[in-house]
């Protein structure tokens, strides 16, 4: 077995309104299941205000963890949206006006009152960005280095992740296979912690679910290795078989 | 005014299924409206994986940060629920079987099988921890002072809510406004940005829609004072109306 870089990102979901309960989040999972396909591994989100010193701070935390840091959130053209600023800062650079951005943002807005100063707020960048393309709404996103700046809005964020897809250095993509079987986890814990040991290039979550009155649990094997995931999967199959339960492979 | 004490909390999502996309995350909404009840400000999330030296480090981070610390997932019977371990490190006390939870577990599976190992783990707990109650499926939540082990399943994370409701010392609770206007939020962010200048007790956040092909966005006043609220969200209103946009008081 060839030693495989595992390149990781980190998430900053930038706002009140996710802490506050208003909106519920949706960024996280897309991001997350994007990331997969790229071959890149999710290993920590961070939700946290709009407060530049808060920014600040997450970002040079998550930037020294993980390879790559997205965000979201906070790049609008009201007073709330402080993202660019406080990455700025973070990166010790000025914020200036991205001449495409601003073209884009002209072009958008032309047929729509036209570019106002709080929507010119959306043409500005770190120094140093590239865009990331936005066909929904006009204002770009934005890619410094390894840090890529989203919308908060999840189908805007979602246009930007595939506007993104492929351009970024990444390792095997992140393959899972899933056993169902109604049972509860704590009867057949046993099962699953020896199946794990004896597949060493394999992890085993354990989700438990209540439906019609049951109660079953979805196992999942997660692998870069197709042949390792399969033979995990299969043996799980065959000792939960063992201990006298019927396992759907594909899960429940 | 009398100033008012602010309490935080943080909140830590433990679990490889969220970060992997497999599962959408209910529970840092739900967290953070129980919050804003009991007068408490989410103040940050941190979502990361299940493994022990990640938890404990972002255990220790958040407690500097904020008053109460709440944790949802990674306490379920398998070999992947590490939290009460990590916790426990995190604080420098040893894991013991609480025999209250025990007996409560005894009781629960007296007829679905009776307490195997695995089960048991549901038991042990950072020394010096009382339980929160589970009406649903026995095995308790954990209160070890300011830290609140909660459950990862939503239904029963926030059944251990309820059962804390009331019980945690808290400032005002968090008030909330909306007003909705059908506008892009680019046109009016002057308005919005003056109107937050001239009410000093309050906060506007602005969130922006598509519906039927139109934009419009819904501005959230939030305060703690009703008095102050109510000021700030008819204002924005009259001053939305000068610049001729009728917005719906209430939200859209």
């Amino acid at each position: 077995m060839t030693e495989t870089r595992i390149w990781t990102a980190a998430l900053l979901v930038i706002g009140d309104e996710i802490l506050s309960g208003r909106t519920q989040d949706r960024n996280v999972a897309q991001v997350a299941l994007w990331l997969n396909l790229q071959g890149i591994r999710l290993v920590e989100v961070r939700v946290v205000p709009d407060v530049e010193a808060v920014i600040v701070d997450a970002v040079h935390a998550l930037t020294a963890k993980a390879d790559y840091l997205f965000t979201t959130g906070g790049i609008g053209p009201t007073h709330d949206d402080i993202t660019v600023d406080a990455i700025a800062v973070a990166l010790g650079v000025p914020v200036v006006v991205h001449p495409q951005a601003r073209a884009v943002l002209e072009d958008y807005y032309a047929s729509r009152g036209g570019l106002n100063e709080a929507r010119l707020r959306m043409a500005r960048v770190p120094e140093g960005a590239d865009l990331i393309e936005n066909r929904m709404s006009g204002a770009p996103g934005i890619r410094h280095g390894n840090i890529f700046i989203m919308a908060g809005v999840p189908h805007i964020a979602g246009m930007m992740l595939e506007a993104l897809s492929g351009q970024l250095e990444g390792g095997r993509p992140l393959l899972s296979r899933t056993v169902g079987c109604m049972v509860p986890e704590s009867e057949i814990a046993d099962t699953l912690r020896e199946t794990e040991r004896d597949h060493a290039a394999c992890q085993i979550g354990s989700y438990p679910f209540f439906r019609d009155g049951r109660v079953g649990a979805n196992f999942v094997v997660r692998s870069t290795e197709q042949d390792a995931l399969d033979a995990c999967a299969e043996d799980l199959v065959a000792r939960l078989a063992e201990v006298g339960h019927v396992a759907t492979d594909g899960g429940i």
